[in-house]
């Protein structure tokens, strides 16, 4: 097993709570794990060296969640809702249409893009959901395709109820045939708890079915306006409930006395105009907080984590260190792993070298590919 | 002279007001010059073809206002201000400090560093301003090593009073030694009129010195407050006030009367978390707009010219199309400048291909990385 050394790191953030940034630090790895973190002059030897020249390592982002799997262009949507139309859920419609008449190998040649801009952008750990196919065979087929790229798969044939289907049907074919074929290829379930989309009796019903086929239970809430998500993906004791734009205070409870991570997606904000989530209020409250880019066509089409980090500071008011740690440790809270977002060792060798001094960096230069070199379990990817 | 054809465009912004958008384009580029633009099928002959297979290509950014001279750091300030504490001019003072003790190579190596970053993101003529030396040599000193990489170097001298000099004696230092001293190196002239740096008396004063050493004027105008350096920009005849954050109506009949570019930097904005400039009354009012980075270690570090476009379209209600006019087309004319930020023959061959399938994404797509390819004067740079 080659180790490798990362020496002379000027600010070494890990995402571990027990020591979280080192100045002057080193990190060393073995084979596809950490093996070593610490200052500089106390490195153990390594058969290679990386010397990071005083710039900044971060653990690989983890974005845990966007939705990949998709056809078809909705650019002209976004010009058009730029010019002062708003956003509503019917647009995600027609994605599934055009999803549902690509070829497998369409999906998969653009999944795979996608995959690879985020890795460039360092991006080590994705989570895909499902949800532009809404049949049995179009949703199992999406989570196959994400299968290829990340083991973190969530089926959401919960996104919208399609068009052909009463919605009472569509909710005992998503708990039923759908939910079958596609449990074998998911570690997670989803739904769109949303005006428009499900409301709660039909979500906790869809999650509760998930939960019985041994899935984990993540919620799309209170992204649009109020809502039963939150409280709901508390009692059930979901992982996340992400958006949490639109919060009561006892929503705000739930959330700190449960451990359900809010996933905030400033992206979406962004890219559809909406005001953004308190970030200050979960993180006052005690609530673990993540970010995540939610790429997906129609309302948050981009794929950069550092984005989202720079929002985060500019537009939820999180202290640069927050975001960071959002965008990592946060993440992996939220996919419920120990392994990701993290620097120590025995964690997954994912390294990212900044381009900058500090993680402060990805918010003071917004915009600015920062990404200097990816490492993805040992091996360098960019 | 080699010839070389940009084939199979599938959105082609030229940045020409006669036929500024063009699908299923082609571009031919001889030596440093566009020689055609036209349809796909009909380009002439070229010694060498680039597929652009459907991509999108506009002219390469015109960032016509930056600070790229300087040394120092002001990291902890950015997080600072973000936890709370109000931008203020005083800052630019240290930076003051930091650029005076450091060596000319350090300069000239931080200046190309940041040149070559804006380059990699599809900047092919950028603005510098000296304005952290404010003193006669240290201000030669910017303007010299700006005018290794750029011939678009603006004297600062009036960007803040130094700490050490009468704020009289540093117009009379300004105006006399110092303007004598710089104006060789420099195009422009250019002065921070603002509550805590120069008066409408004083700003009148300095810019009427430039122009009559030749130089042509340009004006830092109502970023933090409404004062007179819009009306002073439109009464000398300036080519451009930037920044036009808090306007007054004359202002904006007075910039749309003269033809004076309103250059809005809203990587300010963004940074110093204060409101943005409203770009649509501009438009609305006739006023030729031009977006640029501002990118400075103070109050914007931003050196992406895609990520000012993204925020000119969310949070300046701008069009995409008429935020990539102002990117190309709009940074042109803030720099009287007819032979870039425009695909037309004769023009300077400075092309950007996206990996995208049209402008449109550097708005829908926030913070990735689009730039694929970029062409200066003809041959290929990233
Ligand atoms: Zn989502
Ligand atoms: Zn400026």
């Amino acid at each position: 097993m080659t180790s490798v050394l990362f020496d002379e790191i000027g600010v070494l953030y890990t995402g571990d709570p027990e020591r979280e940034e080192l100045a002057n630090a080193a990190v060393v790895i073995e084979g596809d794990a950490v093996a070593w973190v610490g200052p500089s002059g106390e490195a153990p030897e390594a058969d290679e060296r990386v010397d990071v020249e005083g710039r900044c390592v971060v653990p690989g982002f983890v974005d845990s969640h966007s939705h990949l799997v998709f056809a078809g262009d909705r650019t002209e949507e976004f010009a058009a809702r730029m010019a002062g139309r708003p956003y509503s859920a019917g647009g995600i419609r027609t994605t599934v249409e055009a999803t549902r008449h690509a070829a497998d190998s369409e999906l998969a040649t653009r999944t795979a893009a996608l995959v690879a801009e985020m890795l460039s952008q360092g991006t080590t750990t994705v989570e895909i959901k499902s949800g532009y196919g809404l049949t049995v065979a179009d949703e199992r087929r999406a989570l196959e395709i994400a299968g290829a790229f990340t083991e973190e798969t969530t089926f959401l044939g919960a996104h919208v109820v399609p068009a052909e289907v009463p919605a009472d049907d569509y909710v005992r074919l998503v708990t039923g045939p759908m939910l079958e074929a596609c449990a074998p290829h998911a570690r997670w379930i989803d739904v769109f708890c949303e005006r428009g989309a499900f409301d709660g009796d039909q979500t906790r019903e869809i999650l509760a079915a998930g939960l019985k086929a041994g899935l984990g239970a993540r919620v799309h809430a209170a992204q649009l306006g109020p809502g039963p998500g939150v409280r709901i993906a508390c009692e059930l004791g979901a992982a996340s409930a992400d958006h949490c734009t639109h919060l009561t205070d006892s929503d705000v409870e739930a959330l700190a006395s449960s451990g359900v991570v809010a996933t905030l997606l400033p992206g979406a904000e962004f890219s559809t105009r909406s005001p953004y989530p308190d970030a200050r209020r979960l993180i006052d409250a005690g609530v673990t907080v993540a970010i995540a880019t939610d790429c997906n066509p129609g309302s948050s089409f981009t794929s950069s984590m550092s984005f989202c980090v720079a929002l985060a500071v500019r537009e939820m008011r999180m202290t640069p260190l927050e975001a960071i740690r959002a965008a990592t440790y946060g993440g992996a809270r939220a996919l419920r792993r120990a392994d990701v977002g993290v620097l120590r060792p025995g964690a997954r060798a994912d390294l990212v070298l900044l381009d900058a001094a500090s993680y402060v960096h990805l918010a003071y230069r917004p915009g600015v590919p920062l990404v200097r070199q990816v490492w993805r379990e040992g091996r360098r990817v960019v």
